[in-house]
């Protein structure tokens, strides 16, 4: 059986529902945490779910940001300062990760036991725990004017990466490391890996590689 | 051990490396098929992995297109016709959907053979054997300065998902319906649930729920 909501019954579902609903819409979600800091030294930890790849050459990614919600903090230390890191979360503490979401006065790192460190005299701080961690700054923000979602675009400055999850042609091992990723508000869930492909061309048969 | 990577290095080098590398770094990403018809009528159907929530009031999804790439067709379709539709991919018909990448002539859907179907008047087509179709129309189109890169920005106008993965609370579950995530260019993966978590708030212990 299939279900149909069309615009107008979104719209006149419950809150909670249409939030629920439209958020799972795109599938599963790359979790990443990020970390920041403010010109007084104050860090800062949030999850987000809408980190993606903008290009290669040179190594640019997204993030969205949306202005009234919990990540504020965030947003604001990038503008403020500009630089910002990627953190990905393994199963050992996807916990603490959705639980930095909570509005701390204090820093999410001491409040939920995450360890911050530095690396490079980068100014961001870096999860500790994560096995792979990305150093970014900001080129460029954008407000969308269907509903002022904030664009922040990330120049990548340095990639700290767990060997064993590093495969010889520069791709990621996600299971080896441990990633885990997200769908909707708060459901987590890790990758239990099909297969690779080949480049596809008209006529070739794929093969896994 | 961890390998890193300064920005230097990376554009030292080769393109296939810092490709996969930093198209890995995001982790785990959304999967659609994304169908579109251009004014003759010539349906196409491409792979996206840069599709992501902006928002629920109003219904509103993001997807970041390369211009000088395989799927070209998709955004000139979107641009001509203001319409597109997103389209689940399940472990039946990962293989094709990857296979829709190549550079056909033909519509993908008869080249790799998946079937088109249309719902509600509405102008392209959907993916037949997809659990979840979102129909799409074109609110705001941006060019990123970085890499001219294009974010499209697309108003939900239909939702069709079947019932099995539908919660009570409008959220999806993303095993029953046999969706499938990828990581870097090629590679696929199910999704293999840890927990859903409760609200986060300072001083209250998470629970699973």
């Amino acid at each position: 059986m299939i279900r149909h909501f069309d615009k107008a019954s979104i719209l006149e579902a419950e809150s909670f529902f249409r939030r629920d609903l439209i958020n799972s819409l795109s599938g599963y979600k790359s979790l990443n945490l990020i970390g920041t800091k403010n010109k007084i030294g104050t860090t800062n930890l949030s999850p987000f779910s809408q980190v993606f790849h903008i290009g290669a050459t040179p190594p640019t990614v997204g993030v969205l940001f949306r202005p009234h919600t919990v990540e504020r903090h965030t947003l604001e230390n990038i503008l403020e300062t500009g630089f910002f890191t990627l953190n990905h979360v393994t199963e050992e503490f996807y916990k603490e990760a959705h639980q930095t979401a909570a509005r701390y006065e204090e820093s999410e790192f001491e409040a939920v036991g995450l360890k911050e460190v530095y690396f490079d005299n980068f100014f961001a701080p870096f999860v500790a725990s994560s096995p792979v961690k990305v150093a970014c700054s900001l080129l460029e923000s954008i407000t969308l004017q269907v509903n002022e979602t904030v664009l922040v675009v990330g120049s990548i400055e340095h990639v700290y990466v767990e060997d064993k999850g590093l495969n010889a042609d520069g791709s990621l091992d996600l299971e080896k490391l441990g990633t885990v990723t997200c769908s909707g508000l708060d459901t987590y869930y890790l990758g239990k890996k099909l297969a690779r492909l080949s480049y596809p061309k008209p006529g070739k048969p794929l093969q896994e590689i």
